[in-house]
């Protein structure tokens, strides 16, 4: 992994591999940007790490998958946001974040065993355990899906995780602070359309603890 | 503001202005892909819409903005995720979102009114209020920022906000379900730097309130 100079905020660059992968490893949502006749297109997805790695799936029909295995260098981006940061002037009020830009390419994965392992690393990137508890699909289902790899080529990140910074001099006695934001999980709701009265699963007692 | 044809996944697709609209003045956080030299980017930022345009902003040497004022057909996506779909079988599991794609262009806005009225609408779409509390900042720092409004041409919405589908077939009974996902505000925390114990402002109470 090689590292793109952040220019503008570049007191927020964090360009190290620990800091990239703790970004990418603390969501399951990336934005994917491409071309497709010369046109910019972004679509968001669900994604999982494997090292250098990011797996991503589809229908084989999936128009982005198809035309990210065009040989072009794709952007992927992952952002979380962290909180609103309220300075005494607007020009000072920011954001909170933990934010990654990666340029690279994708690959098909063919060969059966990679493919059930680039899966399984985009659905333990979601929750954790779930892999163990049910079945991936029937063979035809499975033979519906693609799996790629996009390979991380250069990457960077930025952090920002404090109060206001810039409005030292402003008199104005307003408050200006931080607002820290979270992603919280509700209650699990049980399908019931099954018409039975189930225990939540090992994964999803898990993640609620963690995430409630 | 015309509608783009959502081919996979169409019966997620939800295009109507109304719909679009909605889920854009949910967030204020989009990525914006446009191209450098033939190269697709992708970076994220902040965002406030006001009819059928969203205002950007940043520093007159920001490269993004700069590179939008190109001419160029650029693609701004918005994704709220909602929760995580676990079905009785990993090739239905799913999640639950609000998404909308953007296409358009973008306009440099040089008249002081209208910079002002992008400013406030996207400090508005932040935090409710807040512009009303604190100076937008110097003259200097204005001429420093720029304010560029995206054009919305075409737009496609997909939502989904149910249990597992599809899964009906297996006779495992293991859970399955969704685990419904919100952002949290945690307490305000002041910005100690000036040393003085401050009552929230109104804009501030009034988000903690509604989304604590």
């Amino acid at each position: 992994m090689e590292f793109n100079k952040v220019i503008r905020g570049a007191k927020r660059e964090m360009n190290d591999e620990e800091t990239v992968n703790n970004i990418l490893d603390a969501g399951f949502l990336c934005h994917v940007a491409f071309q497709h006749q010369g046109q910019t297109m972004m679509i968001p997805t669900a994604y999982g790490r494997k090292e250098n790695a990011l797996y991503l799936h589809g229908s084989t029909k999936n128009f982005m998958m198809n035309q990210l295995l065009s040989d072009q260098t794709t952007c992927i981006a992952v952002t979380h946001l962290d909180g609103i940061v309220l300075a005494r002037t607007l020009f000072d009020t920011s954001v909170n974040y933990r934010s990654v830009v990666l340029f690279g390419k994708a690959v098909l994965v063919e060969e059966e065993n990679e493919r059930m392992e680039g899966l399984k690393t985009i659905t333990e990137n979601i929750i954790k355990g779930r892999w163990n508890e049910v079945a991936v699909g029937t063979a035809q289902q499975l033979k519906a899906t693609m799996v790629i790899k996009f390979i991380i080529e250069t990457a960077s990140a930025k952090i920002r995780n404090e109060g206001p910074k810039g409005d030292d001099e402003i008199k104005d006695e307003v408050w200006s602070g931080h607002i820290p934001l979270v992603i919280k999980a509700l209650k699990p709701i049980l399908d019931n359309k099954f018409g039975v009265e189930l225990e939540m699963s090992e994964s999803v007692k898990k993640y609620w603890e963690k995430n409630k």
